[in-house]
């Protein structure tokens, strides 16, 4: 075994026989194909709710959407905060879709517990070590996004701080690394997806938008990603993209996401025959 | 337009309305799915010749082998030269398929030519261009391997040196660049795959096997590209991986070639499937 | 000028005709060179005692000593916490250096208040933009290292992040990235310092210890960033690196640390002498 | 030892105790320091006397200047051949400057070696081991530059097959690796100079242009390669940078070279004097 993963005594699938399964609602991340969907940012109640409508409608089954916003300017839009929250919580009642949300600061714990059904820990705070620790601390599920210059077992350890405070519910998250290439935002490393579903139980979503950084790219990534073993999709959906305040770049027409929606449930059907050979 | 795209002349989809598809006796690459297989070196007559079969047996319409190796070390096996030549053709003989075999110096061209239906330019020489601009005055087909650390860009404009000389029989092969991770060989970059079918006309194979460097990825990440898109796939497969001279990680058992020829099948119908969505 | 630089208001040279100097105690920080040195992390009283009198003794006019640390295993030592803090406190009143540590988590901002002159913000966190705007909300001085896969123009957006709250006393430290080279723990980008004197009135300080990883090579790194011309140096020194709890292949021994601090000041003359060429 | 380094049988310390040292004229290389100076590419005659002229007197006691260029673009200038060999030949007999110049083909070494005192084997070519091994088996000194992204061993390695054929006259050239920083063109990693003069005995030179792409840099990082212990350096100058047929941007004006020599001058007796320490 490799030196960095010597250590680990939760991640590894050696300690936990079967996979983990993490109940939202009706929702059996794990099991269930998780297709999480909505926009960069929640921009206002009457656009969050639309495209939490439009999700819900293409077969998405949960929404995601960033009311604290980690941007590299500080002079770019920042997230509504508190209020994007109550935007959520609305989406949440008018759709019954459960939300994710990014946290960045460990005080906004309890504020976005009251809103969120998993906290989404971005790549830029990975190593975050004390927000790690205290969302161990608690029981809600948390999706970790890979660092986007973080090797698969700085990844797992970063699980590991989670898991080891108490907190089972980690979802593991790839979002591309960064590399010589530019053409593309990032590159997806779905060979990750692969040795991960080698080693961990834990469940893996693939995050095709910010991987590409291009709205063409992200249906075939996504697909690929699906055969990889992905056990979810976290896509970038807006009503209008050409106007959005965040990553306008990205983020696909709802149109496309209901074709998507239709693609990815024909090859997760071959996906199950293919195991079969 | 990028900026390093923009001098192109050839290579790129608006200047060759259809796509190109290179004849190589009755297989057209391009439409065809192209299913390259063999060992990373040719070790003896007896291996190249069972090797040849099994691949031939399981699907596979092209062997691949290296006569000439461009190994990191200068006290690895560098490859049987001339006389690896002269077994691939005998292997050719006796199976009926055509050849593939990488090319180090200009002045094997003729002697590459007497038994190659590919010329296989490596990662290490993408930017050979003495080698570009010399395939480039035949007409022999090339398949043209991505630099380790090279961009999608300056890999289009190394096709074009060869286009550029009247050589329109180039086919791009992905095989993973060099990034931060070091749990696999190399990080194979999909999305490259999906950039270049948008980009250009000519066929794009993926090579899953320098990509991952691990045997039990191989399948996997193989699957995934034909999602991606591309026109085939290059494959090492050995009869005894364990004893290879060369790369014996990464290449993989013919019972698992034979499974990975059943999945790509499938995978290709469902392909199809989903294009009329 | 480059994209991500053009909304900057604060950091660029051009907003602030003068380099920026940071006055601790007597010390001028961006005017008088500055040597921080001390161990990776604070392992009790007596040998951070120990090593700052080592440090006082040989010339150095800031000692540093983790308290609270940043570890890629859960399982790794993870510093004395607050515990820590008090030692370094006492390091403090026994030799009158100034303090530098590092912040992990915005609730410690008092805590360290009470005993460091300088907060450290590490390489993982320097995108946490919470801790940056809450640093920015203090006058305490902040050494800002550069993420390892950060580029020049995000780390100068993140120092920007923390002047835009009102704080002007930030020093940024470049300390390697990662890179395809494995030999070294990073690649230590000198340049990024040439090119910071030309952009930005913050002082720059270099540390070749985690740049390197390697006490064989600190000295010399430690020289050229000087010709490279930065305004310091962050130095990790033990009185016993091979019993350290933490980096015990980078921290160099006292006796080469009082050999690298007369170069250090001979060279410091040399370059004062170029400069009049 | 690391793995890579193990089979080396010639370039490393331990196998040649003194460091080698390559005579041309009255150059001794290794102890000598050698400034190589001249263009990207030899444009006419005029322009290559001219500069030759410059760059004697203000101290420099190599020519380069590139007659095969090896161009991203294929439509970009390919260098003059033969006829740019022929007036680097005027140049040397002009000035006395031993001459160097690139390689792209194992079918130029009689017409070089006509005219060049050193090979040069560019970035792209470090791993063209038909080049390697031709070198080999000439007397010729080589100027091995290490691939843009090869790792310090993998360099090792490509020198240890021009050794390994017979010839010992081999010198080493950072001249920077592509890494996620993408203000400067490479980045200079000094540290590798540093590791091999412990690991070497072969002269080791820097080339600062190509490292970072901005003429601005050139000289701050010239200076800093001689504290990292090199050998050399190679500069690119020109008499009308802003007339370039390539790399504008990053070819210095001949009076900053007459500077930066004088600078060197002062900063390796400081070098000697820290020696003593």
């Amino acid at each position: 075994m490799r030196d960095k993963l010597k250590n680990l005594k939760y991640v590894l699938k050696k300690f936990h026989e079967d996979n983990t399964v993490i109940k939202i609602d009706n929702l059996l991340i794990g099991e269930d194909f998780l297709m999480i969907a909505g926009p960069c940012s929640v921009e206002s109640e009457k656009q969050i709710i639309e495209i939490a409508q439009s999700v819900k409608q293409a077969g998405g089954n949960m929404l995601r959407g960033g009311a604290y916003k980690p941007r590299s300017s500080p002079y770019s839009f920042q997230g509504l905060g508190e209020t994007g929250l109550q935007y959520l919580k609305k989406a949440k009642e008018e759709t019954g879709l459960p939300i994710i949300t990014e946290i960045l600061d460990v005080r906004d714990i309890d504020a976005i517990g009251q809103c969120a059904d998993i906290f989404q820990i971005g790549t830029r705070n990975m190593q975050n070590f004390s927000l790690l620790k205290e969302m161990g601390k608690t029981k809600f599920p948390v999706l970790l996004k890979r660092g986007f210059a973080a090797t698969i077992e700085e990844w797992l350890n970063c699980a590991e701080y989670i898991l080891n405070e108490g907190n089972p519910n980690v979802i593991l998250c790839e979002r591309g690394i960064r590399t010589i290439e530019t053409y593309t935002r990032n590159t997806l490393d779905l060979s990750a997806v692969a040795v991960l579903k080698k080693l961990t139980h834990l469940p893996v979503v693939v995050d095709p938008s910010h991987a590409t950084g291009r709205k063409e790219l992200v249906e075939t990534m996504a697909l690929c990603a699906i055969v990889a073993g992905c056990n979810g999709l976290e896509v970038e959906v807006h009503n209008y993209p050409e106007k959005a305040m965040s990553d306008s770049e990205q983020q696909i027409y709802v149109k496309d996401y209901v074709k998507l929606v239709k693609k990815v449930n024909i090859l997760l059907s071959t996906v199950n025959k293919m195991e079969e050979v």
